[in-house]
């Protein structure tokens, strides 16, 4: 067995064996997760998760979740992470939503323009509470529209960038309007919360992400959004800012090989595939995938328990 | 002024100037006409086009109606010809619905196995007269899902196709649908109308075409669809075969220049785009575009009063 040096990322995974947890465990500051199939599976914990968290706090680890899933707000995520048990702070979160609004934020978005949102609450929620006035989001999901002779449908000029996240309210009111407003708003900006094909909204089925809904964007403007989720680095840029840490001493820990792995190797950090989520051990083989994290465990347990394991050996 | 040779399309375009538009009409023998912002925007009919189409048929000139939209089956159409006042019958109709149901006809598609539909009326009687079951389209329109723990969404394990066409009535339930059939049933195909990015579902607007609903499709299975509308060739081989005429004596008209004008160029037809379309001079100019038909026009009436107009002069 080769043990991991701490330096490199291997061309392929290895799996975390006790010594390579050990080392893990010794060489990283900072555990970035992801939640949907890593901590949990829609609603359900999964399995021996609030016992690794405690242990790598115990290590004084710092912890930090880091979720593509727009639907909630940091303020929502942390009442979920409250009501599976699990002690966890809204600044220890850093949510696709928010970075939505962190980004809008940090490019000073007039605060006379308004945004249109193709998602749900949390874009929402994070965005007025950066301070910008918003439109769309679950309140049209009702909305209905009606392809007649000489119906105009209107859109608010103001309206300077559509943000899109995953939304199980979607319908074609939705898509006109996003696609009125990019198309035809001068210099709106097209924004993507992140593109993950599909997710684990419940616990025992996997569903279209919001990979779905950009692509139908995508697919009537004809144009390509700006990413501010994982895989892209605004969010590792904006954390790394936050957090003053060495990314070669942080550990990206995922259930994505497009999104989670690739954030974590784009920005130098070390990286863990864990198949508790979306990824299973043949996709992570199939010859066509070109993206190798440096370790892979069955779940986030793993990386107390096979390092505790050496340690009881000893 | 350049006359048309009738040999090779240029690598620009020309108007259609009198002595070209004569020459077109004498060295063709079928005019294949797109319907959305060539014949009709929305439900009204465009200036002109009655007296063209008449005047074509008196020269013993074959029409064709090639259209992607598949919200409408072949007799849906004949019923919207006949109330704008023009005589067009089913057999001169090849629209994207009905190019679904004969490609999984002449693919031998199992009876036994059925077909799950994004999109509209059109799509369902299509495939219904060629003899295939199908679920989905409007009926599934007002389903709702549940993102809720030990919710388990079934999906028709004998599904073998999903064809997705343009649909207002597009809902997260209906994504997840065709996603769990194209990704769960082995060898089921995804079979795309058409990728059109907008078109003219109202006389005054655009609207987003098939392309969103596809592209959103793509976007979650991460897999690519068989076209078998406007650009494909399967709707123009069907088309060979069923009319035997030299497609160096067919003309293609259409508003589009990624569809219409595409698919004119790829069978070796004559192209003729008009303008009273999606596609304006701006972008028939714009230097990134790369497709150009061998004329271009205001509208479908130009064919016919320009080339009367030499007639008379002379």
């Amino acid at each position: 067995m080769t043990t991991a040096n701490g330096t490199k990322s291997p061309s392929t995974s290895q799996p975390l064996l006790p010594q390579a947890a050990q080392s893990l465990v010794d060489s990283v500051d900072a555990f970035l997760f992801d939640c949907d199939g890593v901590i949990w599976k829609g609603d359900k914990l999964i399995e021996g998760v609030p016992h690794a968290l405690q242990a790598l706090r115990s290590l004084g680890k710092k912890l930090v979740f880091v979720t593509n899933n727009s639907t909630k707000s940091r303020k929502q995520y942390e009442r979920k992470f409250t009501s599976l048990g699990l002690d966890v702070s809204e600044e220890e979160i850093f949510s696709s939503s928010f970075a939505a609004a962190m980004f809008l934020k940090l490019r000073n978005f007039p605060r006379e323009k308004k945004v249109y949102v193709i998602g749900e609450e949390g874009i929402l929620e994070e965005l007025k509470q950066a301070g910008f006035s918003c439109l769309g989001g679950p309140e049209d999901g009702k909305k209905k529209v009606e392809l007649k002779t000489n119906f105009w449908f209107e859109h608010d000029k103001s309206v300077g960038a559509v943000v899109v996240g995953l939304d199980q309210y979607i319908n074609y009111y939705k898509f006109q309007y996003a696609t009125l407003c990019i198309c035809e708003n001068p210099g709106c900006l097209f924004i993507a919360t992140n593109r993950d094909a599909v997710g684990h909204m419940t616990d025992l089925q996997e569903w279209p992400g919001a990979g779905c809904m950009v692509a139908a964007v995508c697919g009537s403007t004809q144009k390509e959004p700006i990413v501010v989720g994982k895989p892209s680095t605004f969010l590792m840029d904006f954390l790394l800012e936050r957090f003053q840490i060495d990314t070669t001493r942080m550990c990206m820990v995922g259930d994505r090989l497009d999104t989670d792995i690739l954030f974590g190797k784009n920005a130098g950090c070390k990286t863990l595939l864990v198949l508790s989520g979306v990824t299973s051990m043949l996709d992570l083989q199939d010859p066509s995938n070109e993206i190798h994290p440096d370790y892979y465990a069955s779940s986030v347990s793993d990386i107390v328990d096979l390092s505790n394991s050496l340690t009881k050996g000893q």
